[in-house]
């Protein structure tokens, strides 16, 4: 029996127990939050779960195992920090801590105690995005770009900006999917309400190949956007996150360059580039819901002393692209290279 | 009566020829082609029209009063100056010329011998674009951003990037349907054809104003996408150029800011803001072929020495952009300032 | 405080309990099902709620004032009249019975003891029928036709056709967002499975007046579709439920006929018709949950004893429209009249 | 060389004209239209081509190898009789003819003479219907429906309904893709202009198999829409003409049944019932002008003296089913019985 508990009951708190209660051999004994108003509800629908509003409380507790933080991101690091050297396991939202250093830290603090730390991705748990990371390996070729527009009206964050918010998904499926680890980031935004962090952002990712990665995220948008574009040099990819089925949708197009005419004239050469235009096919997606696999996954982790898909050291390399991202953004969207053992890891 | 003479005989060129056909008044003397097998089928559909290879032909012909020129960008220069200094106004596909200083040149000959320069701005004779115009200026409050995102699969440009052949439509549009003028630029782009200019970029805008503008230009995506949204304090659009009929979808949504608490706590801050969502609507949009508008507009500037809308002095701007944009590109994304005249004018 | 008591705990079940449960002033007292597996659930989530296989042991106990039957619906009658002799009102999943003669009835008891019949028309307590209705009554003119198409894969159901699983929620909209009663009704379908009832089904419905009224039903789509087209002499509406916002659209379109010319040839008269184009708007929907608003509105009659906007007389009539298109179909599409009343009331 | 004459230049001559221009070896001798206005356009156009309001002088012409009529449907009969008494084969616009019987005696006219009689099915020469007709034939399985969706605002017809306008596109799609004839005919419809022919209607064509066939057709619509959905036992269709690529998806999606229980109860017989979901895939399409295909094999046809695909007997048929839907639809949707020698065609 794996004991849980959850800290943190607003928003995504709900889902990780009602999820955590689903695995069989998981027990919840913990749901703790500083408001208490939000805690009533717990003990109707789970009158087994203790409820209380302090931390402590949780990780003095025995029979805790794990405990799974979604608390806001400026408290991930001190919350999580507190749990490991309780000697517990860690769970804890996107992205895992507020900078890079905190999570080198905590990663550091999980390996020595012989811990996990898993980050809450869980885009890269759904049926979609397991399929674009074996499309990607598989049928795409070299990969040319990874454009992803995720915009929408709402939610303003009160802690960070639209990019820490949003476009965090982007960066762990990138993270996921790609093989290739950027080398540098440049990122221009701009805030439309006064002391409230930038609520639009485009970042470029530079990487060492010939692939560009761009990611558009806003607050402020009339309609609801989840689209990437992905191309490759054998087929292209359309990901609609919104599309009920369909999501994604595999195109065998794109050019063909004749290689014989190496120095030929410039009209000549214009004269190489074909247009290959095949059939497109959607493949059928696993629909289990992602968090209760990642979840799964966890538990199993847990239990057996493995590493998670998405580890501490994951939710570092997200977290040092969003740092440097918005040290581009206070900079008009000068380029920052990335720490170059990220690039080789 | 007015007497054209259209040079270059290629995509664009006939329907230039078919347009001015169209126009009462006016008489096509002559199609300038180097490519004679692009010329035979004039002669069978415009037995009235004279065929040549000889661009001074035209120029020499005293009944040609404009000439309308649709050669690759690399000779716009050339050939538009040569019209002018032959006293005939000129009427120039985009982008007007290959730099900012040809435009100028041009701009200045054609003030100097008071004749007319207009660029083919087509998309500013939309119906749609004229609705775009009207909406930012009298429903949509501050202009918070602009993005577009304009790709397809194809077609490579032999002599210019994807940014000159593409992005060049969105900064006439932005040149035509909003106030500002941009402050400074900065692209990035990627060629994955070697020998061929980019095929890919990201453009940004930055103004004094709390206004951004973004551009994506693809010539290698799987599905062609025409999309630009706007957002403002009061409404915001989505102009989606593929759309059949609702072209310009306008939402009565945004944020409210409560700006009773300017020293409130940050969580009170937060509370602060709220979101609308009312009605959208889509207006009726002008199915005038945007093409014979323009085409029109020219002919009574040239009968009357009026300016038109899309004159040399708005081609200049637009260049003048696209030369920042391609500098920057050069340069990892660095941002280039534009001349402070623009900003001004 | 009103006690309820829920009969049934299969697909629907379990948002009846969960909606009840919401709603201040109620108490839900039973839940009955005769499948003890679907009751172990309940006992977690509501320990407060009492769970039996025994209809009877929730219809005998004083503190029920009413019961919700979410039960197959060849046993909707036996149960409803059972709970009405006992003195409890009755909410009833649509269709409201098997037969028309069930559902008089019913009615009948209800009548003679004063207590309420309501019938779960589900859509018509949602934001965008409400508005339907509003616009029909107010914009659309003279109403031309109603055309439905309802289909997608699955779920078969064992002792009902598609009819009757799905056509009743369009004979239920039009029942609330008409004036006009069916005079008669034909229809025809097939099975395409032995021994199941008909997977696809067409109805037409005949008026009095100048309307026409279509429903296409099918559980072997490939795709799922819920789309209305209503035509009037004024505007035209599109109602796609599928649509995540804008799921009505008012168009400003339709024919205009110059009514100068009665006696004029055939070829003149055919020049009397303009086609007019104008803007569309789709109208902000209200987007509180449907069964919530249902609930409350019936929790409200039975505490003052007044008429649920679905009573037994709506379930009636669109039984009647139902067990008709059923006697067309046996009959390969033959037209059925309805009971003269129905087209009066 | 192969020598023409269209007669009839209104809105669909041109396009004639165009494309048998365009096919070596074809000569376009006369262009014959009533309305002298119109043919001032190809004076200029195709200066070789003669202009005349009298079909004689057309039919006449020794030159002439075939006529294409492209008149109102009530004048196809008279004028394509008389093409083939002057010894002319016939191309003719869709619906062959006004009555069977007039499709009929053209039929034994031209075979009498050895001419061909041939009709503008144009859609059965896309590249999407191609498709539909393999898939059909090698991917469907025993079809079970084919239901189609064809409206649009206006342009209403003043001498033939919405039926005799559009559905004679899915009547002549359907005799091309199915195997099966359908044996009864039912349709419902209304006109909302007084004097002017139904401008909504629904058709059901009944098979002797398990087969449904069903067409609705609308000039009042507030949208256009042209859908398909095809079901078979092995996959499922969705062909949408308005799709500018991927008008053809094809879904492996339908129900599995158990065979094993064929005595089992009622209950256990509904758990026989499976849903298969598995990939999509758009196949790519020929993107060949329909007309200019058609052309090229009705000048095929001429030259070698073949049938083409849609010759007099299919055109026959056609309007056999639109004549029996007209009765049907005169007397409020009675089924219509189809002669039997067209099921066993």
């Amino acid at each position: 029996m794996i004991g849980i508990g959850v800290i943190g009951y607003g928003y995504w708190g709900p889902n990780l127990v009602r999820n955590f209660c689903d695995i069989p051999g998981v027990q919840v004994h913990w749901v703790c939050d500083l408001r208490t108003e939000r805690l009533a509800g717990i003990r109707l629908r789970y009158p087994a779960v203790g409820i209380t509003e302090d931390v402590d409380e949780v990780l003095r507790d025995p029979r805790i195992d794990a405990v799974a933080i979604a608390t806001p991101v400026s408290s991930h690091f001190e919350i999580a920090m507190r749990a490991l050297r309780a000697g517990k396991n860690v769970f804890v939202e996107k992205p895992i801590t507020a900078t890079a250093e905190q999570a080198e830290r905590l990663n550091e603090e999980a390996d020595r105690r012989g811990l996990i730390v898993a980050v809450d991705h869980t885009f890269i748990h759904t049926g979609a995005v397991k399929k674009l990371r074996e499309l990607i390996k598989n049928d795409l070729g070299d990969v040319y770009y990874y454009d992803s527009v995720r915009v929408n009206l709402g939610i303003f964050q009160r802690d960070v900006s639209v990019m820490w918010d949003l476009a965090v998904h982007d960066l762990a499926i990138m993270d996921f999917v790609l093989d290739a680890r950027p080398r540098a980031v440049s990122a221009v935004g701009m805030s439309h309400v006064a002391g409230v962090p930038e609520n639009i952002a485009y970042l470029n990712l530079h990487f060492d190949c010939k692939l560009m990665a761009h990611v558009h995220v806003n607050w402020l948008a009339p309609v609801k956007i989840r689209r990437t574009l992905i191309g490759g040099s054998n087929k292209m990819i359309v990901y609609d996150d919104l599309e009920p089925s369909e999501k994604i949708k595999v195109y065998d197009r794109g050019i063909t360059v004749d290689p014989m005419a190496p120095r030929a004239s410039e009209r000549i050469r214009q004269m190489r580039i074909g247009y290959r235009a095949g059939d497109m096919f959607a493949p059928q997606l696993d629909v289990t819901e992602a968090l209760g696999c990642e979840l799964r996954e966890f538990v199993s982790c847990v239990e057996h002393g493995t590493r998670p898909t998405a580890d501490g050291i994951a939710g570092l390399r997200v977290v040092r692209i969003l740092e440097a991202a918005s040290k581009s953004m206070a900079n008009g969207g000068q380029m920052v290279e990335l720490p170059q053992e990220m690039v080789l890891a």
